[in-house]
């Protein structure tokens, strides 16, 4: 594996092996590469969880990390993404993780640097670490894909991210339901009611409300969204005892899960962000030894 | 000792034991610590000596340091700092020194977080490894705080710095007096003018005017300042050889001190910055063997 | 030696030492010095290439490297270049590698501070490491500088390093010719006109417009400028196969370049950009010793 731009890029065999790697990971913590690898992660909007969820994974395999402020840099002058990569390969680095507000940013990379190129996301396109963590995170909770029913809640149309969540789902064999607002739900099979689902679901995954992409008209205050669609005290009482609640974080309190869900006995949110870091080792560890 | 979030924390005994150990490192230098620990220093304002001398302490200590960009982070989308720091907990890290603007953030973590929580300053709040190395500085100019003259002269309301300051240096046996405007002491007893305080003090304590933490009216040109209650050059010259000046910074030349009195011979103010890194040093040491 | 501010610092055998080191570094790779060396990158300008090839040269040299966040440091508060670095001396950094944009501002340092200073660009001053990547280019290119023709194309009168860099060229036994718009040659010998100089120059060394530094009337369009002083396919058609061509970038596609040119067979751009990281280290190898 060079480059990890998309799921697209992963077949379920790829899949699993990573996943399984990442099991590892987290059963072993630290674990050194061989070899002197430099890494750097240009991150053109602000981040906290997967910046320092993958400067975290960057640092447990050994890897030298160059600082890279994208505030701070030639970008400021005009400089392309292309130039800029093409510096960097220059100056050295092995891998560079790129987070960038356009969609498909890697198009023009992918076959134009000798970087590897990691996708930490790209403008409401792909963010495949993210789905590996979210897959993992099911997983190592029921053991296996096959017939676990998981309910997506949210804005479908805007989030790329859930959709190739959900085609990696279904490949491995899970049942997945898109719940949201009928408007927000384009071309894309939805229900737009809570009907049975908070019964019936053994995953629940919440998205975030990302009002400022929504037309006027559109959006819901956050009271009125987490009436109609959010994960309310009430629906996860109808929970079933083995089911778990997820979310990409950062979330809105009382908007799309009530607060006192957070850190609930079901709630694996912030066990998604642990998993992040192992599931993150196991990419660059493939990406460094396909590199060889 | 988990967190350090105050000189409250740290009774009289605690506060020469992490002395004595600054004092060990400042003679040995580098002293890496067994086992894997990451740390990471979250500043919410603009820092260059803290920030700084906790990455220089960090280092010194073989600890791994994940940066941590406030100006870039999700803060900006709106991420509470609890969410931040639970974040940073779920990704592992071990300690967080943290400055913010709010006074007492600390309080709704310190209870709730795995991670080890060090205070580089709330607010107009508590700072204590600055205290600490104002201690040290002392300490070790004059080997005891037993009947030590200290005056501090400057903005003693809107400084709990100065306040636990001095709390900490009488509990340790010194003499402590406050000088500044009478509308700046509040309910501390305080001196106005410089008497023969210049002649009589083995410790000189400059406090940074800080103008934008005044009401209208309230305010000193800085040459009117000077002159009232700075460190003039002539106030210097009638000081005791073997008393010291001292001053947290960043210091304005002319305003609290006389600009050729900052590098002199009784001044010690770039040794308490140089001291601050030992500090960190011994004040990382405890809390990491704390968590063993 | 202890500082780098200007290559007029270097004598012509200094030079020649630190290229010979750096084509050493770059066939040998990593090159752990002995010793505990602290180092910081003070950037007060945006940079990607300078910035983060020292970075590189730093990690490979083994060197522990404080992160300086320009934009969010006590210079905020208004502190003093001057201060800023007293403060670093007194934290224990051994050298700073300093961009800032005020003509000299290492003036008042060099005397006055036990930390080694490196100049990594000043206002429209020096910068010399980029002098050395040039030469080191050349050098690696020829073989020598003896009887090369050298083309320095663009605005010299904002560019001093253009001229130092011209100054040490001819010190090795280059010959350099200017090439620029009348109005920007100000006191310096220089040609109008590329004539025959395509294909008489065995290096063509472009500059960057800087339109932000030309008074009005004074600017060309990026197109103006193209056809009348730039490297366009017509001119590039009739270089020397040997001919090379060079720019210190980031640059302005289809302005001083055309496009196709930038990564064509004659292009050393890249290879540049490559090389300041050997030279770099070169340099910090040297004062590094100097500090023993």
């Amino acid at each position: 594996m060079k480059h990890l731009v998309s799921m697209k890029d992963l077949s379920e065999l790829q899949i699993i092996e990573l996943l399984d790697r990442a099991e590892r990971f987290k059963k072993e913590g630290i674990h050194e590469l061989p070899g002197n690898y430099t890494i750097s992660n240009l991150f053109f909007e602000p981040s906290t969880r997967t910046k320092m969820s993958f400067e975290m994974a960057e640092r447990k395999l050994g890897l030298e990390v160059l600082p890279f402020e994208a505030g701070f840099s030639s970008a400021l002058k005009g400089e392309s993404l292309y130039d800029t990569v093409k510096t960097l390969e220059s100056i050295g680095l092995d891998v560079l993780v790129i987070r960038h507000p356009d969609d498909g940013y890697y198009e023009e990379l992918i076959n134009k640097t000798s970087c590897s190129i990691i996708n930490g996301g790209d403008g409401s396109g792909q963010h495949p670490t993210q789905s590996l963590l979210d897959l993992f995170t099911i997983k190592e909770e029921f053991g296996t894909f096959e017939g676990i029913e998981v309910l997506i809640v949210g804005d479908i149309v805007h989030s790329r991210v859930a959709r190739s969540n959900a085609d990696a789902l279904t490949r491995l064999g899970a049942n997945v339901t898109f719940l949201c607002p009928a408007e927000w739900s384009g071309e894309f099979e939805s229900v737009n009611d809570w009907e049975d689902y908070a019964e019936k679901s053994d995953v629940i995954m919440l998205l975030r409300v990302q009002n400022e992409r929504h037309k006027d008209g559109e959006s819901y205050s956050g009271e009125s969204y987490h009436e109609r669609y959010g994960l309310t005290l009430e629906r996860a009482s109808r929970m079933k005892e083995t089911a778990i609640i997820m979310h990409p974080a950062p979330f809105n309190r009382g908007v799309e899960i009530a607060d006192e869900l957070i850190e609930n006995a079901n709630s694996r949110i912030f066990m998604q962000i642990k998993n992040g870091v192992y599931v993150r080792m196991a990419v660059l560890e493939a990406i460094l030894k396909g590199r060889n």
